[in-house]
């Protein structure tokens, strides 16, 4: 137990600060501050001594320095049951520190204000962490508060022990106060980093705030949170139950293939993060039931994200089925009306969501491995007619918004596509010429054919052998694009050509594993 | 350009100190320094001020408060174009001080040397990452240096400038510098976090050391690295190519899977991190030809780990095969010898490697889901046999690490075991029912039974419908374990009660997306 007989507060966030310094008088604990916080405790009626005068230093460069001072830090510093301590901070006219009161005002909030650099460099504190920081070290004898949230909880520490504190209790505001520390540290350095643009320093730092604590994680015995470098992700939920982790996972896998579609005329399905169906319409109810009818029977429970406005008629039909999300770039008051009649279905409005899916970090055993996203856009220049079948235009846009598709499949994706919408999508096999059979096979089950219609195919990856192109010939399709270099790439091309159907290459590869 | 006048030095690694004092010497740098560092200097043989001296302030609190001093925190966040700031300086007697050089000591080597508490906490550097935090804050006028790997470049500039420093080489080092702080914070973070084992804070700060970057991401035209918070990450690689990005994906995931099986009798197969066999086996040689047996096809290109040591007899085995990757809990001289004949072969010693993977962290979008992993041991207690037939000792035990297996495999995970290994895996499907009918394809073309065998299965979620079971039934599956949980339940144990088969539910789910 220690005893709070002097307390420094220096707070960005001056809520509440008449509640604690009601109880801190109650311990007769006596208060230094500076600036804002000085003349709001004055303003309040409470005592207060003035740093520059407790200290006896002028406050100088518009107050950079005020508390970097010895009798401010050996007062936190010092410890309390060593002699030679004691003896140098009499000897040094310098009294102990128990209790220190900072937060910082959140520089993520400074970065989203204002876009003038030195303006926000200007806010960087360097004082109020020192402080903390030094606090948070000699915990066994000083506390540190960081924020408001924990100003009950020192209150009922105090009143429980008669004006003292517990090491439990100051151990973990000393806990706090380092993650606190470093996670402003960390804003500062992503702001620099994301100025300069390079990405892979010799030292990574990651940050988030806590968004929500989930009922659970991918299974219920798995415990679950969401953090994010935002105080909000941007999805704002208009209707049903909580988001679970795994729609959560299902969200940002279809907004990411979403995003990449055509504006405003792309639906995508998503189930166990991979898509089931995608397709693009100008004509928005048309985009989302072929979507759906790429394969109806998985899309039941899955999450559809439309990246355009629903309509009250698409919402008609959405409700014919069982989804688990719905999301939309705005719901349309009425479609919203209809969606609603489903009380536990989650529907999302995306409208807000900002930020662009640049890099995927994959954690594993205390590591983590960082690459940019694979989502740049795709133009002609990425691929290369090699049969002697050339496309018309029209079906070389739809092949590449084909293989677009298909990079976001994942394992040995396979895709099959009358243009506009997948028919057949195989995935999650350890053989391209199985991805290949289940394709067809959704393909045969699903997909009625219109005469009009050529059907064509992608591969996230080549074909080692020709078996695969094939089988997907023998099943109907007319045109493949696929990236080049397989050893048998030249047998490949030969074959398209004995077939006559269009091959075409991509200068990439499209794996996601 | 900033003219370099005065310098401060403190830094724990005092490698090339003296490459960097001759330069210093050079352009006339007057040097404040104190402790080891101030030892280091004169014994070199330059001149220096102890900061005690500088400052006028006694050393107190053994060396805890020398530097938070505001001649030193003005002298370095004075604004020198400021005419305020100017006279200020002057008045208190102060200078600028123009150039930082301080590294720390790194926590993290503190926390894995030792094990005493008291005195991890006692290396908390609070002065150095002040004079850090100030001077990269300042980097508009002043030059801060965390790394001795930049010394060469300081070096450089000096010469180029004739003592000077530019903008953006102060801007640089003021972006490594904040990294640097945030990092050692996010370290000490981590520790008492590590220690109170309170998971889902308010803020969650991560952070990773380069160990390496890597040739190119998922495919060959992202950028990727490899981060850990480990110096090492304990995988000594003993032969081939380089490792990818892809190989360490599958590396992780196949140690995941090895980790989960009983000690030193376990096979692993990967592809694109989902697993394509896996067999447990006393005899190792058998343990190993069992996991090939899986799906041989699959298992081209794949990465292997065995839970033990591999010993001759089954690197001849191995050899036969094309493989990326192959992990050991170390390999046996002559084991290696013969591995080796493969030059590109990657071959991977484990044994160092201590970290669990406790949790599972999932980017996307500047949001991260933190979820603590599947990997909980199952004990009976996890199961109830729910029909007629009841299993014996044996097949329970085969059920259960059918199961565990199965919580491995991605997206409606079917396995087919003949109780020590798999005989067919369905994985990556949106319907369990194609799951069922791919793990049942790959069993009819690899699997020969043998008479005294009875084939298990286990799912890992329940069957919403009869139709799974009763095509594993008809495939010769004897005994099925899978959770509970569908509306169907009763109708599915009458169905197996009428089958005359085994059906154990488990209480918990095992979702992999």
């Amino acid at each position: 137990m220690k005893k709070i007989k002097k307390a420094l507060i220096s707070v960005s966030d001056k809520k509440d600060l008449g509640l604690l310094l009601k109880k801190l008088t109650k311990f007769k604990v006596d208060i230094i501050s500076s600036g804002g916080t000085y003349k709001e405790i004055k303003k309040l009626g409470y005592k207060c001594t003035e740093i520059s005068k407790y200290t006896g230093s002028p406050e100088i460069l518009n107050g950079r320095v005020k508390t970097l001072h010895p009798k401010i830090h050996a007062g936190i510093l010092s410890k309390r049951n060593n002699k030679k301590h004691i003896k140098e901070l009499k000897n040094n006219n310098f009294s102990e520190i128990d209790l220190v009161i900072v937060n910082f005002y959140p520089f993520e909030n400074i970065v989203d204000k204002s876009s003038n650099h030195k303006k926000i460099i200007e806010n960087i504190d360097i004082g109020g962490p020192t402080m903390v920081r030094a606090a948070a070290k000699n915990y066994n004898d000083v506390t540190v508060i960081t924020s408001v949230k924990f100003y009950s909880n020192l209150i009922d520490e105090l009143e429980i022990n008669n004006g003292c504190t517990s090491l439990d209790f100051r151990q973990e505001m000393s806990e706090i106060a380092f993650t606190e520390t470093a996670f402003y540290d960390s804003v500062i350095s992503s702001y620099f980093n994301f100025n300069s643009k390079k990405k892979f320093k010799e030292k990574r730092v990651l940050h988030g705030k806590l968004i929500k604590e989930l009922r659970y994680g991918e299974n219920p015995h798995q415990k679950a949170s969401l953090y994010s470098k935002y105080s909000d992700i941007g999805l704002d939920q208009l209707n049903g139950k909580e988001l679970s982790f795994n729609n959560y996972g299902d969200i940002f896998a279809s907004l990411s293939i979403s995003r990449s579609l055509p504006k405003n005329i792309g639906t995508v399905i998503v189930k166990h993060s991979n898509p089931c169906g995608v397709s693009t319409n100008n004509n928005h109810k048309n985009s989302y039931l072929s979507a759906l009818a790429s394969d109806p029977i998985s899309a039941f429970g899955g999450v559809v994200s439309c990246n355009f406005k629903i309509n009250t008629s698409i919402a008609k039909e959405m409700s014919k089925n069982f989804y688990e999300v719905i999301i939309g770039i705005g719901i349309e008051k009425n479609a919203l009306k209809i969606l609603k009649n489903k009380k536990n279905l989650r529907i999302i409005d995306c409208s807000r969501m900002k930020e662009n899916n640049f890099e995927n970090i994959i954690f594993n055993f205390g590591n983590f491995l960082v690459q940019n996203n694979d989502n740049i856009k795709f133009t002609s220049k990425n691929f290369k007619v090699v049969s002697k079948k050339k496309p018309s235009s029209k079906m070389m846009k739809n092949l590449i918004s084909t293989f677009n598709i298909c990079r976001f499949v994942k394992s040995n994706g396979i895709v099959i596509s009358n243009g506009d919408s997948t028919i057949g999508i195989g995935s999650g096999q350890p053989s391209r010429l199985d991805s290949c059979n289940i394709a067809i096979s959704k393909m045969q089950k699903f997909y009625k054919k219109n005469n009009n219609e050529d059907i064509i195919a992608a591969s996230d990856a080549f074909f080692p052998f020709v078996d695969g192109i094939e089988t997907l010939v023998q099943a109907g399709v007319k045109a493949i694009v696929q990236p080049f270099g397989s050893i048998r790439d030249k047998e490949i091309i030969k074959f398209a050509n004995q077939m006559d159907i269009i091959l075409v290459f991509s200068k990439t590869r499209h794996f996601r594993h």
